[in-house]
């Protein structure tokens, strides 16, 4: 008979999600801390108490570039601490079950093609759109092993300087970090907005959906950054579109809740320059499974591993 | 026993190639002429002169956007004659042997995955750099069914049109086309040049093989205009280094030829962008088939596709 579970865990810039999932894609129990420095301890006493016999292994997504021959992470610019640690074989030598490491958006895709948004469809490319932006690409109903570090495609020559050595990077444009800072920079300069009474006047305390919710207001500075930031996505989206020509754009991360504004600003200006042919046939369309296609997608690396291998 | 040959056939912008390819993929006859109107009839003619009963099929690679499902041309923007015609199913009858259907590009990765520079890799990308760019990708040692439409991926946000509808396309900076019109335009604002001396002074009638070689003279213009356009296909491959995390980039296409500016700059541009350890894994290198790489990898088709029949 073989084991009922897998453990998922998604290992994100800012939180830890670990959840027990069952071979039919489905959540029965869940745990969620912010990320830390000690971050093995707490991957050991969260999944630690999802374990049981009946776990056939554990799947981790973890924000960051991941090597799959070695099996190690290269670079994770917001979690710094998993590129100097073999989290496969610390969980691997503690739970003695197979362990299998991808990208989180990578994950998250899997997650969505498994049981999600994606079900349906054999070619689809997933945004995640949240302080950063990433990518995870399904092509012939399985996930590429690929980087789709689509946050860094630059799509403006002489842009902005991007941490990660390039210019112009689409990150720098259309993620929650861009869309904050340009409303930081704003409000610094004085410009005039009812941004200025959220969080209690703090303008360096605002979220993103401190913004949508202003734009919905009616307010000005609002609206054109959530705009702005669209219409940098959408020419992600058509680049994507162009290169890919999937069935489908799966949209998901926290900006997404913005979607009125922000998404349908995106859609505008990729239907305006993504090849027509290819985006008629294309359907954008947001995450079913939001928060958990990254933990659903991780465990779903275990039982698609132990398939390969039968 | 299986019928020895294949036919390739690669309709580009300018030029129909066809050639009787064998199953080792060595080329035994091959007919080269310009396109014209009259595309059907010159396919007829130049295939009717390879075909015996010793041909398993026929493989067509196109300039253009290809729908699988109905194997019709979409849209191709330099040779719109085949846009309103059902050139598999003219093929078909006229020969009555399978018949299948690519992107020249995706034609072209086949050729140099099957007996080309592709043929130790895995995974790579090719890079058609002619008057426009195009693109195939090789993953897990097969062709991509993919748009991939590299050059049309928009790296300049507000950037110049492009026919296609996009703004800012690669192909704008860094095809043959984009070169040739910035230099005309240079030279008619009355800058002083070598190039004013090439084509018995006629600058409408330059080629790039004469930037190329009078860059290599010193000529400031021509080098400019070489370096100037390699840098923004260094922005392109590392947007597609950052995307497919290759193994490899294969470089094809009559640009080649300006390896020593145009792609020497084009490898510095990338390695400044590209994600590091990304960069540091991939190979840049020219084609091995040069010319005949797309009417390779069109007759590959046919034993491709034999192969997943059988």
């Amino acid at each position: 008979m073989p084991k009922r579970y897998a453990i998922g865990i998604d290992l994100g810039g800012t939180n830890l999600r670990v959840a027990l999932v069952s071979r039919g894609g489905e959540i029965i129990r869940k745990i969620k801390e912010p990320t830390s420095e000690e971050i093995i301890n707490s991957i050991f006493k969260a999944a630690g108490s999802l374990f049981s016999d009946e776990i056939a292994g554990i799947g981790i997504g973890v924000a960051g570039l991941v090597d799959r021959k070695s099996s190690m992470i290269l670079i994770s610019p917001n979690l710094h601490v998993v590129e100097r640690i073999d989290l496969v074989n610390e969980i691997r030598g503690k739970f003695r079950v197979p362990v299998f490491l991808e990208n989180d958006a990578n994950a998250a895709a899997l997650g969505e093609k498994w049981v999600g948004a994606g079900k349906d469809f054999s070619n689809f490319v997933l945004f995640t759109l949240g302080t950063g932006i990433g990518g995870g690409i399904i092509y012939d109903k399985k996930l590429l092993k690929v980087s789709a570090e689509i946050g860094h495609m630059s799509i403006d020559v002489d842009g902005e300087k991007c941490p990660c050595g390039n210019s112009g990077c689409l990150e720098s444009y259309a993620s929650a970090r861009a869309i904050l800072s340009k409303a930081v920079s704003a409000l610094e300069k004085g410009r005039e907005s009812l941004l200025r009474e959220c969080c209690g006047g703090n303008f360096y305390k605002l979220t993103t959906e401190d913004i949508y919710k202003t734009a919905l207001d009616g307010d000005s500075l609002a609206r054109e950054l959530l705009k702005d930031a669209g219409r940098y996505l959408g020419i992600g989206i058509a680049n994507i579109i162009n290169l890919m020509s999937p069935e489908s754009i799966i949209l998901a991360g926290g900006l997404i809740g913005a979607w009125d504004i922000y998404i349908q600003e995106a859609m505008k200006e990729a239907s305006r320059r993504a090849l027509k042919e290819l985006f008629d046939r294309v359907k954008i369309t947001p995450s079913s499974l939001l928060d958990d296609a990254g933990t659903i997608g991780a465990a779903g690396l275990v039982f698609q591993n132990e398939v390969i291998s039968e």
